[in-house]
């Protein structure tokens, strides 16, 4: 019996999936996060271990019987990267043929459960990207957070900042923002707000962490929070409608709905499917229907 | 002869303007930046010892004839920096009547040769300032680059760079912005630029300094700019207009336009005025009639 694996790695937890050749899935399971950017060298080599000896235990075979791995996580375009994550798999004992690629790939062949479709993320960031049955594969946005990235959850966070600030000093309206980022972050003041925002170790997440208030303010009917929603779905729209008529698939493609923003604020989700549905009647949106790390392994068994 | 002198303490330099009580400017000079949250201790030490000095070498009578000093600098209600400034000056010898406020006070006396009236500054940051004749203040912006200060240097780099990345992958129109964005950094992809935007010495100013390629990019008829130009302008007049409100002065007042963007891009400049004509017909926008060194001297005048 032949096996594959397929690797989905990120900043908080790995998540691996095994499956035979025939794809039936054998195995899942979950392990440390793979920081690449990181300094913690050796706690990523530990995890790249880990996930080489469990792949080992649930093969029939050992370890040997996997013969394609297939990794995908963020910033692998970096050599660096991808040289330590080649080189923790091959110590940790992997032989096979093993297929490095960027996390939004994998997010793709999961969410299609193959090559070819659409995928708009938005999570901490934001990004498109597809390929179609040419196998030309456009992506658009995804840039980072202090260029672009509109749409994602620090944008979102940022903005719901900007507007208490800026219903601090008269250029809005009082907003329920403000008292909901004060109770989030136990602050009472714009000054301890500014505090919190430049201080020296805060971090794109922290921000990112604030965008799921945006809810509960559209709920309360919030005007303020109601132009952030608009504002950031209509910049997912231009996302992700770019790679749809790059493409091609304008018209018939079909685009997979990702990442925390789309799948848990309603508001934006609406605002975004009714501006895609205004520009490109006939495009699909859907939930995806793997995640990235059966996505992954299914790559793997393409390599075959 | 007793004398005041005023201080305008900047990242690049310190100007400073030595007066006769009589308010007759006797001496003009500028010495070293005030890096107050800089790590330099001993260079803004210095600085303060040398203008101590010069202020004693032209002050008839030396510098105990001067009677009060006002300095205008940035994060002054930090208590440490408004510590280590009054130790500096006491240290080099001064020993009359010191006044300590941030710059946005005396580039408001200044440009209004006096303490009422409003300023607009939109420089690398961007903030609106007025006091009216009741004595009442307010302020609004000026919250950084990371949330707020929209019509700002800054914001203008950042927007110049995000149209760079938004035209290379299909959401905008191709612009002029890009070839001048790469020949400005000497760049001539959009993996480069995003190494630049990205690299870890990177700071604010850097992208700031990108704004004065609007102009020429506006020039050229490009739309990606000229929504630049307009968007950020838009943000200026919701500034300026929250202190006009807020101090009763809207349909009275003059507002005095300072700092780079301002005085350099005219076409923010004038979309600014369109927009702020448009929302208080009545209300005037000058130039600042003197500078912020000016300003502080005035201000210590006020004080004897």
């Amino acid at each position: 019996m032949r096996y594959v694996a397929g690797l989905d790695g990120g900043g908080t937890k790995t998540a691996v999936t095994v499956a035979e050749e025939s794809g039936r899935v054998v195995h899942r399971f979950s392990a440390g996060p793979l920081n690449l950017n990181g300094q913690d060298e050796a706690s990523v080599k530990a995890t790249l271990h880990e996930i080489a000896a469990n792949v080992g235990h649930v093969c029939e075979g050992g370890l040997g019987a996997c013969v394609a791995m297939a990794v995908g996580a963020a910033g692998i375009s970096n050599p660096t990267v991808s040289g330590r994550l080649t080189e923790g798999l091959r110590e940790g004992g992997f032989a096979g043929r093993l297929v490095l690629v960027g996390d939004h790939e994998t997010a793709l062949w999961g969410a299609h459960e193959g090559p070819h479709g659409m995928i708009l993320i938005a999570g901490t960031g934001s990004i498109a990207y597809g390929r179609n049955a040419d196998g030309t594969v456009h992506r658009a946005g995804g840039f980072g957070h202090l260029i672009d990235d509109e749409g994602s959850g620090y944008s979102i966070g940022r903005d719901l900042l900007s507007a208490v600030v800026r219903a601090s000093d008269g250029r809005e309206a009082p907003t329920v923002v403000t008292e909901l980022v004060y109770a989030r972050l136990g602050l009472s003041t714009v000054q301890e707000l500014v505090g919190f925002v430049y201080a020296k170790e805060r971090n794109k997440a922290d921000i990112a962490a604030l965008a799921p208030l945006l809810s509960a303010a559209c709920e309360a009917g919030d005007a303020s929070a109601l132009r952030i929603a608009e504002r950031n779905a209509l910049a997912l729209v231009d996302t992700a409608s770019a790679v749809a008529e790059a493409l091609g698939l304008a018209e018939s493609g079909e685009l997979a709905l990702l990442g925390s923003v789309l799948l848990q604020s309603s508001q934006v989700r609406a605002a975004f499917e009714a501006g895609m549905a205004a520009r490109h009647p006939r495009l699909r949106c859907i939930d995806a229907r793997r995640d990235a790390a059966h996505g992954a392994m299914l790559l793997a068994l393409s390599e075959l």
